[in-house]
C-alpha cells in the first residue's frame, strides 16, 4: 500500500478524534447535564445526542472507510460487505433510538414536534439512511442484483453515503446549537459557561473527524486492490463514480454473488478488451 | 460531453435552487425581519445571513464546478482559473463583510463576541476560505510554482475547497438554527409561526443547492477535457485526486504558466511513456 504510513496516522487520528467526541459527548450529558435513564425527562433527552454521535457519527464513520483497512484486504469481498452493512444498521438502529427518546420527551413534555430546521434536516437523513442501508443490501449484498444494475447505481450510494454522513454532522452541531441555546440561561451561553466552551469543543471534535474519514476515503491510493483473477472493466466515457472502476470475474461470465465492485465506484458503459496497462492506470 | 443534457438539468437545477435561496434569505430579514440597514443594530445584523447565503454558498458553489461548463472548456485555462479564483474572492470579500456586521452588532449590543458554535466554526472557515484563496492564487494562478508542487497541492485544493464548501453549509445551518432559537418568542419556534417554517425551508434549499453542487462536482464524465496537443503524466500508484489526472504540454518542458492540471486532480509521483490508450483510461 502506497502511503501506508500516512494512512496509519491519519487512521490512528480519525479514531483518536472519534473516541473522544463519543467521550466528550458523555462527559456532556453525565457532568454537564443530568445524566441518563429511560424516564421520558431529560435522562431520555440525553440519550439523543450520545446515539447520534456513537452511531450515526461515529459507527458511520468507520463504516464508511471500512473497505480501505490493508489488512482486510485479504478477506473475502463479501465478509467486507457484511461488515460495512452490519455497522450501517447497528448506526440505523442507534439512530432511531435516538430519535426515539426525543419524540418521548417531547410527548412527555406536550412540546411539538418537527418544529426545528435540526428536526427536519435530521429525520430526513434518518430516513433516507434507511433506505440507503435497505438498497444497499438488496443490491450489493444479495446475490441476486445483475452487475450492470450494481454499476449503475455504486456511484449513487457511494454520492448518497458520503452527502448522509456531511448531512448527520451538519444535525448534529445543529443539535448542539439548539440545546446549548435552551440550556445555557444562567450563566448564559455568551458568558462563556465551562459547559458552552465544552460542548463547542465536542462539535469541532466531531467535524475534524469528519474531516479525516472525508479524506481517507476520497484518495485513490487507499482503495481496496481489485481481487486476483478480475480484469476491469473500463467505463467508457468516464462514468465511473469517485472511486474508480468495476472489476469482475474474469470468466466474464461471474457469479453475480462473487461478483465483486473492486471499490466503491462504477461504471454506466463497459468496454471489453482493453489492455492489462491501460487498466490497470484506473486504479 | 457524455450526459449533456443530465448535467444541464442537474445545473439548472442547481441555479435554481441556489437563486431560491438567496431570494428566501432576502424574503426573510425584508419581510419577516427587521431590514437592511448600517446602523449597529439589527438592519445591519441583517447583512449577515444575506452575504453568507449569497457569497458563501452561492458563489462559493458556482465557483467550485465553473470549470465544469462545456461551453467554457474551448476557453483558456488561465482564463477559467482567474474565473474561480475571482468568483472565490468575491465570495470571501462578502463572507468577511458579513462577519464584520455581526462584529458591528455585538460591540454596539456590548454582546460578547465568539461564545457560540456557529461563530467558532464559522470564523475558522473564513480564515481557513481566505487561506485556501491565497495559496490557490500563489501556486495555480501566478506562473512561477513548479508544476510538482502544483501536483502535490491540486488533491488538497481539492478536498479543501469541498470540506470548506460542506462546513459553510453546516455553519450557516446552525447559524438558522441560532437565529430561529433567539427571535422566535411571540408566537415561539415551537409553534410553527410562518417566519419559521419559511426560514427551515431556506435551510433545506441550502441542503439541496449544496448536494446538487457536490454531484456535479464529483462526477468524472463532466470533467473538463485535457488540453489538445498534451499528454497525460499517468499517476504511478493512483495518488491522483479525486478529479483524475495531470496533463502537461506534450513538449515536456511546458511553459508553468500554460501547463495546464487538467482537472482538478493531481499526481504526486507521474511517470512518462504510457501508451495513449492507457492514458485516455485515466479520464
Amino acid at each position: 500500500m502506497e502511503g501506508y504510513r500516512g494512512f496509519l496516522g491519519l487512521l490512528v487520528s480519525a479514531l483518536l478524534v472519534g473516541f473522544l467526541s463519543v467521550i466528550f459527548v458523555l462527559v456532556w450529558v453525565l457532568h454537564f447535564r443530568e445524566g441518563l435513564g429511560w424516564d421520558g425527562g431529560a435522562l431520555e433527552f440525553n440519550w439523543h445526542p450520545v446515539l447520534a454521535v456513537t452511531g450515526f457519527v461515529f459507527i458511520q464513520g468507520i463504516a464508511i472507510i471500512v473497505y480501505r483497512l490493508p489488512w482486510t484486504w485479504k478477506c473475502s469481498k463479501l465478509l467486507m460487505k457484511s461488515i460495512h452493512a452490519g455497522l450501517n444498521a447497528v448506526a440505523a438502529i442507534l439512530a432511531i433510538i435516538s430519535v426515539v427518546a426525543v419524540f418521548d420527551y417531547h410527548n412527555v413534555r406536550n412540546v411539538p414536534h418537527m418544529y426545528s430546521l435540526h428536526s427536519w434536516v435530521g429525520l430526513t437523513a434518518v430516513i433516507l439512511y434507511v433506505q440507503q442501508l435497505v438498497l444497499g443490501f438488496l443490491i450489493f449484498l444479495l446475490p441476486w442484483a445483475p452487475l450492470s444494475l450494481r454499476a449503475v447505481v455504486m456511484p449513487i450510494h457511494v454520492y448518497s453515503g458520503l452527502l448522509l454522513f456531511g448531512t448527520v454532522i451538519a444535525t448534529v452541531l445543529m443539535g448542539v446549537t439548539e440545546k446549548l441555546f435552551f440550556a445555557l440561561k444562567n450563566p448564559s451561553y455568551h458568558s462563556f459557561p465551562p459547559e458552552g466552551v465544552f460542548t463547542n469543543t465536542l462539535g469541532l471534535l466531531i467535524l475534524v473527524f469528519g474531516a479525516l474519514i472525508f479524506w481517507i476515503v476520497t484518495r485513490p491510493q487507499w482503495k481496496r486492490p481489485r481481487e486476483p483473477g478480475t480484469i476491469l472493466l473500463q467505463p467508457n466515457g468516464g462514468t465511473e463514480g469517485m472511486e474508480g472502476a468495476i472489476a469482475i470475474s474474469s470468466s466474464h461470465s461471474p457469479d453475480s454473488a462473487d461478483a465483486e465492485l473492486s471499490s466503491e465506484g462504477a461504471a454506466r458503459k463497459r468496454t471489453l478488451g482493453l489492455d492489462d496497462a491501460g487498466q490497470r492506470s484506473t486504479m
